[in-house]
């Protein structure tokens, strides 16, 4: 019933639109943005990361690579029925936070205590509206609860305790016992990074965010979403929040451009990644790839930060830099081609 | 001693331009950018909201005004000797958020729950640091937090319990009961948001957020900073996390351009309100005065949002546009010239 409306709901605004554009005798000039264009595209990722080809056996690859090929399928599924962007993205996600090889829900790194502190984003670009949790800890998929601020509450952002309670208030989302998050990798490298720390007498940030999971989405209609996922940072102290949950920094989409990022946060708050991506396409007419890759080849590793990131225009055009040993993604473009990589090929 | 240093460093790192620059003969090409322009200048703000001159008896508004001179003192004697604009925006915020008059640090509004949750964040322009703290609850200066966050610790942004355990490593953050922060007034407001959400069964979350402060300082270095603090919204639930303590929505600063912004928060976040003003100078050649102008006069009310922003260029050139009845406002311009406001005069 509910997917019924949302397939209804698009094809009504379409029908008002197409109306009064007649009137005005301006079909061609006021139709582009909102009629359907037929072009969908998707694109995905599992995260960046300081990985070597060697560090991760070819057997795990396979696997990695598999659960992408489903979080495609999911997400391609709601875009070839001619479902919107935004149920697209939380489709593909939900399939990488269930999936305990990447470091989001299921398989989220521990932090300092030996916890799971979940953040996530959502975005939809025509609305502008977005929802964002940051250090959740019983939500078996905080990219829901992300859509759920979104779209049932006034705000914007919750955090901790306080989202919990908001998710306390919404019955469709599934809480967990935090030990559903554990697995024995993650906890294997929380002792690697005390036992660093230790060692070093310094804090361990970097290179241990390999993971985060992202998709941005453009739909039948032209319209763009993107959401991002992520455990965090092994070892991680003080509630430290990452770009993840940050709209702007991790997560940002308008009508023309979608981006989700995936790096040592520090260095995508301090740059505004994703929204500075889109700026760059909007105001100087950049191409979406030479934004994308300005910003997370030059920008982001001149401060002194790693990463990669997805992005996506209203055209179709995908564009997946990244600037680390890898990062782990997936994409179908407008012609249907699709493809899935963790190295550079 | 630390002082000294922090005015020697500059000094050296402009003689050692000089003297490459000239080198190259190119002294009058690539200075600007390096050298002291002894040119100065700050801008501040108590906060834009929905309020009306009727509202604010001329006794209150009299000393509000007063604070906000106390606060351009404060930040001018940093930037007339020479200190650093970082240094300028905390010695001016610092002011506000001790002032009850404002909703920062003492005089902030209560949450849902009767308590505080305070955020704050800072940003350097030519270091591109910053630095934020979201909710916490015993400090008495959230920005000098922030800026401990940006200067002392691996990390961008922390929040609640985290950032008061942080808090609790840094022995320069002054502690206080939380009771601190209360006062009669945000009490009653609590009281009436609590009345009108019974009555209208909804959450309450406009136009009540008069009264968050912030600074931008442009030094005599050429270096631009800036910060903002908060108490957030009277009666939040969940922890809401506001646009105050996001980088790129409440506060941005590059070596070109500088914001701290105001208003409601959520529309703040979804158009990343900071990064957009700067983005529009840097990638479109916009005047500072178009582009604040634009995004808080256009884009924020479109989105059906409200409220106003400070902003500063490395001319010194201010922009301190406001889409509400009112915006409490003081400004030092680079020729000295000065002034405070709260409505449209």
């Amino acid at each position: 019933m509910h997917r019924l409306l949302l397939l209804i709901i698009p094809l009504l605004g379409f029908a008002t639109i197409s109306v009064s554009s007649a009137a005005q005798n301006q079909k061609e000039k006021t139709m582009p943005d909102n009629s359907p264009n037929k072009k969908f595209a998707l694109v995905i990722h599992g995260g960046a990361g300081v990985v070597s080809r060697e560090s991760i056996p070819e057997a795990d690859a396979k696997l990695m690579q598999q659960d992408l090929n489903r979080a495609l399928d999911a997400g391609y599924a709601v875009l070839s029925r001619g479902g919107p962007a935004l149920e697209a993205v939380t489709a593909a996600i939900i399939v990488l936070e269930d999936s305990p090889w990447f470091n989001a829900g299921k398989g989220s790194v521990f932090n300092a205590e030996g916890g799971h502190e979940l953040d996530a984003s959502v975005m939809e670009g025509h609305t502008r509206r977005a929802g964002a949790v940051a250090g959740v800890t019983t939500v078996k998929n905080p990219i829901l609860l992300a859509r759920s601020v979104m779209e049932k509450s006034p705000h914007v952002m919750l955090a901790g305790e306080g989202a919990e309670k908001f998710a306390d208030t919404q019955k469709d989302i599934e809480r967990v016992d935090p030990k559903y998050f554990d697995t024995e990798k993650r906890w294997q490298q929380l002792q690697d990074a005390k036992a660093k720390e230790m060692a070093e007498l310094t804090h361990t940030v970097q290179g241990t965010y390999f993971g985060t999971v992202g998709a941005v989405a453009l739909d039948q209609q032209g319209h763009i979403a993107a959401g991002t996922s992520t455990g965090g940072m092994t070892n991680k102290k003080w509630s430290r929040v990452g770009d993840s949950p940050i709209i702007g920094a991790g997560t940002f989409a308008t009508d023309k451009c979608g981006v989700s990022g995936t790096g040592w946060g520090e260095f995508y708050i301090r740059a505004v990644v994703a929204h500075d991506i889109c700026a760059r396409v909007e105001y100087r007419g950049d191409s979406l790839a030479l934004a994308a890759e300005d910003v997370i080849n030059k920008i982001v590793p001149e401060m002194g930060g790693d990463g990669g990131a997805i992005a996506l225009d209203k055209d179709g055009n995908i564009a997946m830099p990244f600037n680390t040993g890898g990062m782990s993604r997936g994409w179908i473009n407008p012609d249907g081609t699709r493809g899935t990589a963790i190295f550079r090929d």
